[in-house]
């Protein structure tokens, strides 16, 4: 029955900041009749424009309180750092029983700014974070097909109200991502070992490149093993700048961690120990492997 | 004039260490009519059917001596840290005159060995490295076409006979590789960074998630960059145990400066310097820009 399949989930949407996901999100909502007016919303008319060249949004303003106060659904898809200084502006020009998401890469501190910004309207707040994306960003890199296949977390607390969270819910599920659910300390843990630590250890890796004195023959020998782990340091400083400062006390740890076992593996090579050298890759190994195992049936 | 081209470079070619290396050094040369006959050796006996099998060799015995005595050319394709122990029966079997080159990924120890090993026959070891590979290994993950496109880095010494190095590099160019010379140290520096230093950095990360206490949620999303950045941490842990400690001093300095700048990072985290945040992170993403341009190139 396409036409009850088509029946707008959303009849007009707000998505401030449309970048990689923000113009994402829009595309794919509107290419699947989910949505009947998408408002874009950034500081820089370029980005505007390149969204409605692209036909990601149907209009555009620069002025959050104009984008936000005629919407049912808002987005926030700005970098982290930016959100939290927009939420104020955004809880005043919120209508009454409007759901409020974003697709911030951590949770907590948005979590407890919208929490006194948008006061009585904090029940219609659902934190989300689709972890999807790409080292290309802005509009130009958006994509209908981005969530297709990929978790997108929802992070709601005691407080939100289940029918925002299922509306949300819904958003994501149509658009072809997963959902899961998870408390929001949780959310900040786990992503920040399997994202933001790595985005650090590959920016880290370059930036050590970037001192070598072979650096020629470097930058020739660099396309194998080099390349591949260091694909997403070719993201977006800004947004990753953010995502550290804002996840700042797991991301810390998580680095200190992350040097003790490098400082275990550094003992084992000067002390020559072979035997918990090749333990340690060993189990780092079959992990690995089990990691691939979870990818493959993940597609199937 | 495909009989000239088909002119076989090698009379009998010896390989010790059939597994992914060796192997797709053997069939990559059967495969192109660049060898007349091929005799693997390798410890284990399956490996050596395993070869005969996939047709990467002609011929197998477990006895390097036998192996070495009758070939013009010997190819060392063991783990680095076995191709040291192996060197002294290298050189008492190997005929006057034939050329002895090797695969390993380290240079400054084996050339160092070999040069006591092989006495008067050491200006025919040509040392070599081809930079390519996989996770996989043993011959079962051989294949002719690994080093097409790749580089093979040779690192003679002053001693080492011009028409030694001449035979190796036709070897590895009739393969698909290209050739890049380098002085031992350099090499060792450059893949200690290319290299060497991303792989402990791999298996490092992978150590970690072991480690969490949301491990399940952490496995379900380390499918987006984790997955890419530890790749290679599926690596055989006996090769890069080997390596590590064969290329010790350098490895160790690479991460005593690779945790330099995760300090770095971590102040600047810890200190909320945005600034210099960025700053870090926009520096490496150029750089890494420049490196998919270069990538991109020499596939054109």
């Amino acid at each position: 029955m396409p036409t009850s399949i088509n029946l707008p989930l959303i009849d007009r949407l707000a998505v401030i900041g449309v970048g990689l996901i923000g113009g994402s999100v829009a595309s794919a909502l509107k290419e699947r009749g989910l949505v009947g007016h998408v408002v874009g919303c950034a500081r820089n008319m370029q980005t505007l424009d390149m969204a409605m060249e692209r036909g990601l949004i149907d209009s555009s303003t620069t002025n959050v309180g104009e984008a936000v106060s005629r919407a049912d659904v808002v987005l926030l898809a700005t970098p982290v750092g930016t959100m939290t200084s927009l939420l104020p502006q955004v809880g005043e020009a919120l209508q009454t029983g409007a759901i409020l998401t974003d697709a911030g890469s951590t949770k907590r501190r948005v979590v407890d700014i919208a929490r006194n910004a948008l006061a009585d309207q904090f029940e219609h707040f659902v934190p989300g974070h689709p972890v999807a994306g790409s080292e290309s960003s802005g509009p130009a890199a958006a994509r209908p097909d981005l969530f297709v296949n990929h978790w997108t977390v929802l992070t709601p607390t005691a407080e939100t109200n289940p029918a925002s969270i299922q509306k949300i819910t819904q958003l994501w599920e149509r658009i072809g991502s997963h959902i899961k659910i998870m408390e929001v300390d949780a959310h900040d843990r786990v992503l920040g070992m399997t994202s933001h630590l790595p985005h650090i250890v590959a920016y880290a890796l370059v930036s050590q490149l970037a001192q070598q004195i072979d650096q020629d023959e470097c930058l020739a020998l660099a396309a194998g093993g080099f390349f591949d782990i260091t694909r997403v340091a070719g993201s977006d400083p800004v947004m990753w700048r953010d995502i550290c400062l804002d996840n700042k006390e797991i991301t810390v740890e998580l680095i200190n961690a992350y040097q003790t076992i490098l400082d275990r593996i550094k003992n084992s090579i000067t002390e020559s120990d072979g035997e918990s050298l090749e333990g340690l890759f060993k189990a780092a190994k079959l992990l690995r492997n089990r990691l691939e195992t979870i990818k493959t049936e993940s597609k199937n």
